[in-house]
């Protein structure tokens, strides 16, 4: 009856046709890593191969008047408008995710020299935590913890002060997939003289984001996650416009200067959201990133997030019905959680390998979660009811 | 006469067969700027392909266990074997050369703490001078400037102390071409009790380095020039094997950690070389850079740097009969110089544009040079003579 289901919710689904712009890979039963890495779309390869064959390859070095030195920020404002709420001009693209926090944490202290306490929570993403240690190392400043569980704006009012100088989170964690009320802590932040740093890795693509509205002062992203750039694509960041003049970033290289081919004595910061820049940018990634962030456009954020809903509930529905022993680590309320589904239980990690053959590709988190990565615009219903066929088959031959 | 000579020169060249290899670009007639842009391999675009789509594509999230992990230090190995002089473990590739050089000298001045002085020049390459420039102001450091001009052992030894912390030099001048002497700089500043990074960026691919035998501490370098790994190409870092035990590096990412995917508490610095690396680096650059590297190897760096002198040698006196009015900003010293020759001449800006819609492309560096970038794989010297001759016609024009 469930599988009857599955196809129901395939055949009503509007998104359903883009899953065919994907590459396919014959040996996948059901890949459901899609926050992990996102699958690529045909548009990206041709995007990719076209780069190298013929910006690189026959234009050259001309190619960076043709548009190169412009696309880190060109297609920031492209991810801004199809995925995060922000108007042009505040994002920009280039570096990791973690050099990109790096630089953004240290922006955001520099403009609150006065005080020394940075807010992160004791959950997040493994990166996050390790760029806030060392700079709380080199700087003199505080890290204030929120515990393990939910962001709440509870839990980040009982840690805000007067010597708050950034509040750092992401917008969905990583493991549970809870959402953080962006615009209530950032109000809250505020309300103090403090600044936030959202984190919108795990949300970027799955998720409406409005950061103009939420009044957010900076925010980074992963590009291979949802937005589907490729391992590895460069990470976008972002720098409400309020703040642009006065910004500062401590990675100080030519491409983030005034100007750059001048390459004359002292640095002098860049216009706008360019100074956030530091060196050249793997320019091949970018463009296969371009076509992946239209995609989204042309699908719409506020569907997307319907059919991650969708596809979310009946993860959990299946779960319920075929892993009864499985806990759920997810908020159960469509409105507390983001595009994965993770479900913990002790022998997860001894059917890994035995999913993987088969092909059933899901994530392990320890010490005993397995991370359902539902990308709404590749993933299918049926794909899903695979998937955790597959597991509860594993599980009982354990 | 000069004519023939090109061609013959091009007859007995034992690398000509390499041209062949890269992809053809039917509107250029001479491509002088491959130190700021190599050209693409064959197997370099075969490899972005097959790496998009296959390992992408099809293995997924399961390519990282195929060897996505490892490949900032296994081609950060091959890098060291083919071009770098290096022994393997020492050597990472990830980020721009921008933050490596920022990683670097941070960690650096880490590694010497009760000093405050850091040597650099000011004819170095912008990117260099300005993160010198920030991480000075930012530690309380003091730059000492190298005139303008050689970077001589002597220009270095003026300005080294016992408050010396760290010496930063290009090996090869991104301007004039000039060679630093490694070897000879790099012992001065030991006998003061200070550490070398050389930026090996204009002469990694070009030129035989010897990073072990010169006792070289830190380097890092550019692929996207000598190494062909395409525009944007991450760039690496060495770290030399008696330092890794107690380098640390400012920005602390899951990737450069002890145990990335145990996702614990507390930022360990991983083994070895791979402490130098934060985020996730752009794993499809990675690919096409490895079998461009790998040419390099075949090529052999020795037959590659005679090539390269020979064809700066041809240039040299094609202008020399061509181009009477110019004045060679590169030193006529064949072992002064790298794989680059730089001419001034007050009328090369006016003529840049026709040069380039002519298919005849060099560089442009102000206030008044014209530099030509032999890369040595890709470059005939017919090739170099139809580009010297363009540029003395449209001269006579201006």
């Amino acid at each position: 009856m469930t599988g009857m289901q599955s196809n129901t919710l395939d055949a009503a689904d509007p998104l359903a046709a883009f899953r065919a712009r994907f590459i396919e890979a014959p040996d996948v039963v059901a890949y459901l890593d899609g926050n992990s890495l996102g699958r690529p779309l045909q548009v990206s390869i041709d995007a990719l191969t076209e780069g190298a064959t013929t910006a690189w390859a026959q234009r050259l070095i001309r190619s960076w008047d043709d548009g190169w030195i412009e696309l880190p920020v060109t297609l920031g404002d492209r991810i801004a408008e199809a995925a995060l709420g922000a108007a042009p001009g505040q994002t920009v693209v280039g570096d990791s995710t973690t050099v990109l926090l790096y630089k953004q944490v240290r922006a955001a202290l520099a403009l609150r020299p006065d005080r020394d306490e940075l807010i992160v929570a004791v959950d997040d993403f493994p990166t996050d935590r390790y760029v806030l240690e060392g700079i709380a190392a080199e700087r003199g400043a505080t890290l204030r913890w929120i515990p393990s569980g939910d962001v709440s704006p509870d839990a980040v009012a009982a840690l805000l002060g007067t010597r708050t100088a950034v509040v750092v989170l992401s917008h969905i964690a990583y493991r549970s997939g809870a959402i953080a009320d962006v615009p209530a802590i950032t109000a809250l932040a505020h309300d103090v003289g403090a600044l936030v740093i959202w984190d919108l890795s795990h949300s970027v693509g799955a998720f409406p984001i409005q950061l103009d509205e939420w009044d957010v002062d900076l925010a980074v992203g992963c590009s291979y996650k949802y937005l589907c750039g490729g391992p590895g694509a460069p990470a976008f960041a972002y720098v409400a416009s309020r703040h642009l003049d006065e910004i500062r970033q401590p990675i100080q290289g030519w491409l983030g200067g005034a100007e750059p081919f001048a390459m004359g004595p002292g640095y002098r910061p860049g216009p706008g959201i360019r100074r956030m820049l530091s060196g050249t940018p793997p320019i091949l990634s970018l463009l296969a990133l371009g076509p992946a962030v239209d995609t989204v456009a042309e699908a719409g954020i506020e569907r997307i997030r319907e059919k991650s809903i969708a596809l979310t509930e009946h993860a959990i529905g299946l779960a319920d019905e075929l892993l009864p022993d499985a806990i759920l680590a997810t908020p159960r309320d469509a409105r507390r959680r983001g595009g994965h589904v993770t479900l913990d239980h002790p022998d997860f990690e001894a059917i890994m390998p035995k999913l993987w053959e088969r092909g059933v590709i899901p994530d392990f988190r320890r010490p005993t979660g397995i991370r359902l990565g539902l990308s709404p615009l590749s993933t299918s219903f049926a794909e899903v009811e695979s998937g955790i066929r597959a597991i509860a088959e594993e599980l009982s031959e354990v």
